[in-house]
């Protein structure tokens, strides 16, 4: 008999109760052994939940119980979840969490205490919710060198854009329709000014590179600044727009991440992942491009991944796993982001005779007063410059995807 | 030091070659342990291949060689392939396989043998080629009970439904250009029969029910009649025609699987995976819907998936794994597919007003002379029924995915 310790009754934290209960029969089974749930921490009484009986509120009861073998953090932010993250793995027990904020924040150090004591700290549902993404990074791609990612990491910007494009709904309509249909927070700075997204793609990166970037140092722009024009005018391209977390590894480790609002060609399987749904584009050596494609968010989704990460830690609990060893990344790691260098899309108010000469060679469409072109590849140092030059005129810049 | 053989050097198995040698550095260093190609077995000499030194044409060298850990079938075709595999597990060596055929053959008994002998057979490069699909169902999904698979698994049929849709060609002329680019083979037969999909179909059905399916058993129907009138009506319906090996598992273990065109919604992911590219859309019930997207065959994708088995035994070499069980399906485990019930849609002769009664109240579109229209879903049994009564009207019918 195995117990499983739950910290915070939330959304995730009582989709996990529900999974584990629910599925118990056929988890038992793959299992080969038996397994409870002993507590729920919350500050919260609950009763009329039937896992009521087992809220506590003291902390210490989970983490002195010596039969407490598994504890799945679900309480989000960083405090005080990660001190209980800590104590967990320096008392011997193992941890999973969605917790993407205390990944990508403490993940260094919470990968290195478990293996100091020869536990396990899995984060499958830290990124893209219900979608295996991060366990068949490591497995299943262990044949190849990680080259790059690209990913819709936030479904309530996804939720958003997607509104944009086919309602058209006007960035703020769209923001309110998310937050009345639960999809976006009271205060929605986190998703749609691509904290959220940072966080994953640091994530992400780590994974490829075994290097952890602090996820508030990226350069990281969100979607508030779009307009319909901007939609308008990338559909006249055949392209679509969508919130990306992008990270590049170079072949001596270092690397590159940064999070978006990007041109995807419709020919990109990115560009046709609409509302709530994330995906997650990995481009290696070997394979070439997987993408990994479902509900990025959701209770029971995001729960299905967390009791994944219990099940593994059960089914392997007497088996020496190779543990996740990252270390933070210097400022020598990084690839300069002014050197980052792609297609591009500048968006100027007028028409295409209006252009000025350092545009008036590429390929340009109107919609709405403003005028799209496409630049050949260009680094950021001289995007930046062009812009300075373009001055009032410039509505908005865009990386292309490729 | 870990040593591998290869049996059969054709396109996947040189790709093999390749993937070990070329990212050998980077597995070495996540294996924690060294390996090397010790044997590769084949009928040809390759002299000019800096393979050619390792290369046997006796198997006996192979499995009387008891530094051979690690066996990777990649020979095609049932015979000696299955014979081969057979005599390495009962010698107590681990075998991977790309090898469907011999997998959906006689998988029940390969796992038994390999259980019965503490050894591992596994077969991620057998569905989907380099997409991680078959230990992402069985590790990240395993928190859920699966309910139904589809996808697109076969490359040459998408390349060439692909094609008759954008680019208006017959499926004759399609095949031709699939045939000149090394897609399809001289004889296209398990590509465009289904065959193929059949395989991969009733794997996937086996690792959610745990029962196989001999796959010469299941309904099984390929992309040769489909025209271009079907296309367009599609179109207009805002569906796409794509070749699907679809499995549906019930609560108490009962099944069904088969391949067949089918219309796609343009907003089911499915209907967006195109070329050669494979999609596998596993609906689960914790987790919903979940996609695998990736290039589903090429040498060194297909490469990409063999070693990430090779490299999962390597790294669990010394750990008690839970075995693959499945038993041979019985007549009682299969679904009655008389009574698949899904929207369907008949493509009859001449205009709207020519419906006859059953049909005339349905969406109709017309195209080319002909006319398509979408029923409520009905069972295999009503549809063939309604099919009678069409007689010479009649010039397909589909079944819609839903």
């Amino acid at each position: 008999m195995i117990n499983i310790a739950i910290l915070g009754f939330g959304v995730v934290g009582s989709g996990t109760a529900e999974v584990l209960t629910e599925n118990k029969k056929i988890i038992e089974e793959r299992l080969g052994c038996s397994y409870a749930i002993r507590h729920i921490l919350d500050l919260r009484d609950f009763p009329d939940s039937p896992f009521g009986s087992l809220i506590t509120h003291d902390f210490q009861e989970i983490l002195n119980d010596p039969e407490v073998t598994v504890v799945a953090e679900m309480m989000g932010g960083s405090h005080p979840a990660y001190d209980f993250t800590k104590a967990c793995l320096e008392a011997g027990k193992h941890v999973v969490t969605s917790n993407k904020e205390v990944v990508s924040t403490f993940g260094v150090e919470l990968c290195r205490i478990a293996a100091e004591h020869g536990v396990r700290y899995l984060f499958e549902a830290s990124v893209g919710g219900g979608i295996p993404v991060i366990r068949p990074m490591i497995n299943d791609l262990s044949s190849n060198r990680i080259r790059k990612i690209s990913g819709i990491l936030n479904g309530t910007t996804n939720y958003i854009l997607t509104s944009m494009k086919e309602q058209g709904a006007a960035f703020g309509d769209a923001l309110k329709e998310a937050q009345r249909l639960g999809y976006a927070e009271a205060n929605p700075s986190a998703d749609v000014d691509g904290i959220d997204a940072a966080r994953k793609i640091v994530i992400l990166a780590a994974l490829a590179s075994g290097k952890l970037i602090d996820p508030k140092t990226i350069p990281t722009e969100g979607i508030t600044k779009i307009t319909l024009t901007d939609t308008h005018i990338a559909q006249l391209f055949e392209y679509t727009v969508k919130l990306i977390g992008h990270t590049y590894v170079n072949d001596d480790g270092s690397l590159l991440a940064f999070v978006a609002p990007r041109m995807v060609p419709v020919t990109n399987p990115l560009s046709r992942i609409d509302d709530v749904f994330n995906g997650i584009l990995v481009s290696a050596n070997m394979v070439g491009d997987v993408m990994f494609y479902g509900p990025g968010a959701g209770k029971l989704p995001t729960a299905s991944a967390v009791v994944a990460d219990i099940i593994d830690i059960i089914a392997n609990r007497n088996t020496e796993i190779k543990p996740i060893v990252w270390r933070e990344a210097t400022p020598q790691d990084i690839l300069p982001f002014e050197e980052y260098f792609c297609p591009r899309m500048f968006i100027c108010q007028g028409s295409q005779k209006d252009l000025p000469n350092a545009l008036a060679s590429y390929p340009a469409k109107e919609a709405d007063g403003a005028c799209g072109v496409i630049t050949p590849a260009m680094s950021e140092a001289d995007c930046n410059a062009l812009a300075v030059t373009l001055g009032d005129m410039l509505l908005a810049t865009y990386r292309i995807l490729n």
